[in-house]
């Protein structure tokens, strides 16, 4: 830290995203990124916009915001785009979140969310998962405080189904509930259509995941206009231009081919089940997921163990150190032939 | 604004970006942009990265970090990528200005700097440009505040040397100095063999302008180590995959094809003293401008007037509304015949 760092920073401490080794080929299943390439029609739109790049992108995301508007069947006053999700997540942190307005969010949880708290001053409180790391709807029915939740939940996989994701929104109305639905399309209900009921609700999303889209960050917030426009101003005020010209085209093209990346999220659901239960038969403990990762543990092997054996073998998992969750690993699904290049690793490993 | 939206924020006015109008063509002279296509190796390079998108891009911008790093005569740990320069210029604003550590700037200049003031609670002072626009370097020197100074300044274009820049520096050893280095490629001398020296400068640049790359969203910053770490530490709160993939790659590539980006830049001087001269000899008061823009008003025809009348013509400048520069209006140097064009049609309104 220089000299010159604002104190109010000086506990900061940053998101540390998963590690992108270059010193030798993985099998990649630690950042929950899709196996699968962006479609052709993104590719060529993105190409197409190579050769503009002189010129600035449309600060008002027009056309994006018009087809994330029809996919998610709401208006395009209801949408913005941010550069991946985790600049909407940070908007809706900045706007509607501060000293007298705290946060609160599970333990076990994605964890950008403290680090949002922290860096924009935000007093929060980190809610316990039950034992079997499901959320207790109660606990945050009528707390009156803003509340952010992923569903699924990360890195459980656990979702939340609409009616208690509803009883959340309905029972805080002078609050702003974000859910956060980066894995949404793996198994998830969205909380979408709720937007139109109620003007506390954020929905966040991202292109990451089920998109093919990790490296071309996109994400979006679908919200009230009110919301929306709120965001924007965070958004004017720091960045107009933020989704680049190659981005807005590709995102946009995406959506046209919906059906192609429906597709393989049904093909990552298949593969996930088939590993869950490779898992489950060698006697793993592996959490109910929704997502595109499994969060699994074995009482034969310490979690940083296996994930420090599968790593020497090619293969990348990601472990946390934090107590709760020190002997699971969170594990991308990829495609079933990488799925069983897994489990043929872990069984060696195990020497069964 | 919300019923939700913080408080802190109420009094919030966002930056307004220069209109991207979409009801006809118009020759473009309102953003800055370059007239210039991006280098064939650009395009390539960012083609070719349109494939790998569902990758997530390197967080550590380590090849991009390591080109920027030789094209400016630094280390690497001297160095931050972000998306647009508004970036790395909120970053610099976030990790070194705070309610105790108040910033100034010219009352004329970049139009975002109160705005990230007011976004990040910091208390902020305009100290006015002398009656010709140039900047007092005395009212600089010893005042023990941060500092933040456009070298060429914006809109007038009007640049500093850099023995007047390093007065400032050395005169505020405990204050951050940032120097935002837009256009300098244009005709000013760049502060960053000044890194070396001192500990409190920050140089920020953009791909925007002279390597016509405004559409794919990529600034930097040159900095000691520490004050590099510790904007890191805040894109590392914010948004760790600031810089997508193709982004990445293109600057790159634009690096490898300086000299190309350089001989664009002396086209567009030359454009530049064509249409200054032009527009003497109409009458017009021209500011000497060291950038790709030039600041001018006449006493023929009131600034937002000849805005109008060019755009009701297919010719977009920028004109701004405050009270001292109101007269003005800033054009954006183009090719040689589009400033023949719009030197044609201001002597057709003129009537000269």
């Amino acid at each position: 830290m220089s000299r010159f760092f604002s104190s109010k920073l000086s506990a900061l401490v940053p998101y540390t995203p998963g590690e992108q080794p270059k010193d030798m080929k993985y099998i990649k299943l630690n950042t929950n990124e899709s196996p699968y390439p962006p479609s052709k029609g993104v590719v060529e739109a993105s190409k197409k916009e190579a050769g503009k790049l002189r010129l600035y992108c449309d600060p008002t995301c027009a056309s994006l915001h018009a087809s994330i508007a029809e996919l998610c069947g709401v208006d395009k006053c209801q949408v913005l785009a941010t550069n991946g999700s985790d600049e909407i997540l940070n908007f809706a942190f900045m706007a509607f979140s501060d000293k007298d307005n705290p946060i609160v969010f599970p333990d076990i949880t994605y964890g950008f969310y403290p680090v949002f708290a922290e860096l924009n001053g935000i007093p929060y409180e980190k809610i316990p998962l039950k034992d079997d790391f499901t959320i207790d709807v109660n606990d945050y029915i009528g707390i009156n405080k803003n509340i952010v939740i992923a569903n699924p939940n990360a890195p459980t996989g656990i979702c939340l189904g609409l009616d208690d994701i509803e009883k959340i929104v309905s029972s805080n109305p002078n609050n702003v509930i974000i859910i956060d639905e980066a894995y949404v399309d793996f198994g998830a209900k969205s909380a979408i259509p709720l937007i139109k009921k109620y003007d506390n609700l954020i929905v966040t999303r991202t292109f990451s995941k089920s998109y093919s889209l990790a490296g071309a960050r996109l994400g979006f917030g679908v919200a009230c206009a009110e919301l929306i426009n709120d965001m924007n101003t965070i958004k004017y005020s720091t960045n107009p231009y933020n989704v680049n010209r190659m981005t807005q085209a590709a995102g946009a093209a995406a959506i046209k081919d919906n059906d192609y990346y429906m597709s393989n999220c049904q093909s990552i659901i298949s593969a996930r089940e088939y590993t869950a239960a490779a898992l489950e038969a060698l006697g793993f403990t592996v959490l109910d997921s929704s997502a595109n990762f499994l969060f699994a543990k074995s009482d034969k092997i310490g979690g940083e163990e296996l994930y420090l054996k599968l790593k020497s073998r090619g293969i990348l998992i990601r472990h946390f150190t934090s107590e709760r969750i020190k002997e699971f690993n969170r594990i991308t699904v990829g495609t079933q032939e990488q799925m069983q290049a897994l489990i043929g690793e872990i069984k060696a490993i195990l020497e069964v």
